[in-house]
């Protein structure tokens, strides 16, 4: 091959990869995210998750969308994240939607309501029964789009000093809970306290607080509860199933590549599962270590739990006399669960009883 | 620039683009799969899944890892598909590990036991209680590497032309029923029976055939066994809840890139939610429609339940004595069951009962 041939042949490959430069970096565009977190990072059961999203996500993507996570405080105060999200301080954050419920109670349903979906119904209406597609058409006036991701299972009732024998022990019981669950507590007398996570022991400690709602035997173990407070019940009525997840920025999610999305959406899941089955694997035996501190795990007696139950309705329907929103997503996530509660009864907990009781009768 | 200037450039850049040509090629080759599938196109719970897989680990690996599936019976038999993967005639197929069971028993772990662990419980020991890497190492001996994808959550207990009042009315009853829970009702005088899913209806009809295992309503709807058969039991006590998945031929998994692993992972555990989020929203409704076309919705007696309980731990301890890793499998499993039944009675089931109850009484 002469020179010139050689140059043309070597100028046309070249030429080739200078046009196609343009296209590829059009098509996967190198992006860098900061994301911040309501979560602290000594939580086992959901920090390493997050770090496997960010790492996930950009391995999915050619190292080319980059997201940079901060624990709470680090750039955002944990309460202020979907704010900080909102504003476009960061582009997204690992929260819960239920921090805004002062915004608008119809945040509460990305996260729980009492009494209402458990984790595989509330799983399965987010995916496959509408219910993500609706809440971030309300999640979009505030310029925020929700990706689940970290599911707790249900919670424990919480921690009380005293034992709780009837719907008498709850008048004047200072408890830290918030949201629905502390406005239904509240028409039974209890009076529901807001306070951080780390000032809840202190307060626990001098009798300030009565009692607590946190989260399961898992996370609770870290908190130390148990050596302020004796008495741990279940069942979480104010949150049979939990969602966390991802605020993202609406405008930075919409202007990003179709891929990338996918890669944040199958790794979400992903995680999602990692959250939830790591919660699974491990509550039991956290439970026990408890057990054996002194802890005694009781049941909330009936009266209280159908009292909280039918203050509960009367709650909903005061929140959605006040928001739309509230009164839209509430009929459409209402009618799920009331369709879906068949089914659970008849399959699920038909298999699932049986197995517990046979279990304890034959002891293998 | 004179000419031999920008021919020794263009002569660089191609240099360059034809040295890292390679080495893009090695961490992003092109690979073309053919994946084989026991289930069905028309099922509606899976096989869009399937297709949803296929297509999002395309998207994310750049289009470099093209998989294309076959349905049942187009390259390979549907109960062929795992050999067909071992011997290398596909890649890799969508089915359930214990189609192998006549190989070795240890292959039901990876799809459910009877009186097993739950859906939860399942999932969580797969993925955060050592379950996959244990049973994966077991599938190796077969060059076999199972990623799952597909919980159908716990099952019907399946239809019955008669009405089962006690344990008698188990004697000399043909079931179409294998594996485990097959030899549990053989101790209790059921004749078990092998038939391909196109043979069951006719079989049904003229009383070839007295009852049947399936899956749970929204499949069996599609059957239409309701129309040969009255009663539709629960609880599904032979499979409380069941794991579907993707056997990959070993070799060729460990020869993938990493981030080709990656992208498989997350999509088989996304999609793994796609279908037990469209069982969970779809099964009631259907259900529903079969009992208003006249299905008589029943629960089996509890002294039949009972004695398949005990059956099947006779069962499990004669399938120890014979295969070492079905032994050491479900030393591994039934730990963690046993363990982990505790959480689940005291949060789960204290959430679901409670709600459940309430929910019948107050009618809201």
């Amino acid at each position: 091959m002469d020179r010139r041939k050689f140059a043309a042949l070597a100028g046309a490959g070249t030429t080739g990869a200078i046009l196609g430069a343009p296209a590829i970096a059009q098509s996967n565009p190198e992006i860098k995210w900061r994301w911040a977190s309501s979560f602290p990072k000594t939580l086992a059961s959901s920090w390493p998750m997050m770090q496997a999203f960010a790492q996930r996500v950009g391995e999915l993507t050619d190292g080319k969308l980059q997201i940079q996570v901060f624990g709470p405080g680090e750039i955002v105060a944990p309460l202020a994240v979907s704010d900080a999200v909102q504003n476009g301080t960061v582009e997204g954050g690992f929260t819960a939607t239920y921090f805004n419920f002062g915004k608008d109670p119809a945040f509460a349903f990305g996260t729980a309501i009492p009494f209402g979906l458990n984790t595989r119904q509330l799983t399965s209406w987010l995916h496959a029964g509408g219910g993500l597609k609706l809440l971030n058409e309300f999640h979009a006036k505030y310029g925020l789009h929700f990706v689940p991701m970290g599911m707790t299972g249900a919670q424990m009732g919480g921690w009380y000093r005293k034992e709780i024998k009837s719907i008498d022990d709850l008048k004047g019981l200072k408890m830290r809970i918030s949201g629905i669950g502390g406005q239904v507590l509240q028409r039974l007398g209890v009076v529901p306290q807001q306070l951080a996570a780390s000032d809840v022991y202190p307060a626990l400690e001098r009798g300030v607080l009565d009692a607590v709602e946190y989260t399961n035997p898992f996370d609770d173990e870290v908190l130390g509860l148990h050596k302020v407070a004796k008495y741990y019940y279940a069942p979480g009525w104010q949150e049979g199933g939990l969602q966390a997840g991802h605020f993202i920025n609406k405008q930075k999610w919409d202007s990003l590549p179709e891929r990338y999305r996918t890669a944040i959406q199958a790794v979400a899941v992903e995680q999602d599962q990692a959250i939830l089955t790591h919660y699974d694997a491990r509550n039991a035996a956290a439970l026990k270590r408890l057990m054996a501190l002194g802890v005694e795990l009781k049941t909330l007696p009936r009266d209280v739990l159908s009292a909280a139950y039918k203050e509960n309705l009367v709650v909903l329907d005061e929140l959605a006399a006040k928001s739309p929103d509230f009164k839209k997503i509430l009929e459409h996530y209402w009618a799920f669960r009331n369709e879906t509660l068949l089914w659970f009864r008849v399959a699920e907990l038909g298999y699932d009883n049986f197995v517990q009781a046979e279990f304890a009768r034959v002891k293998r």
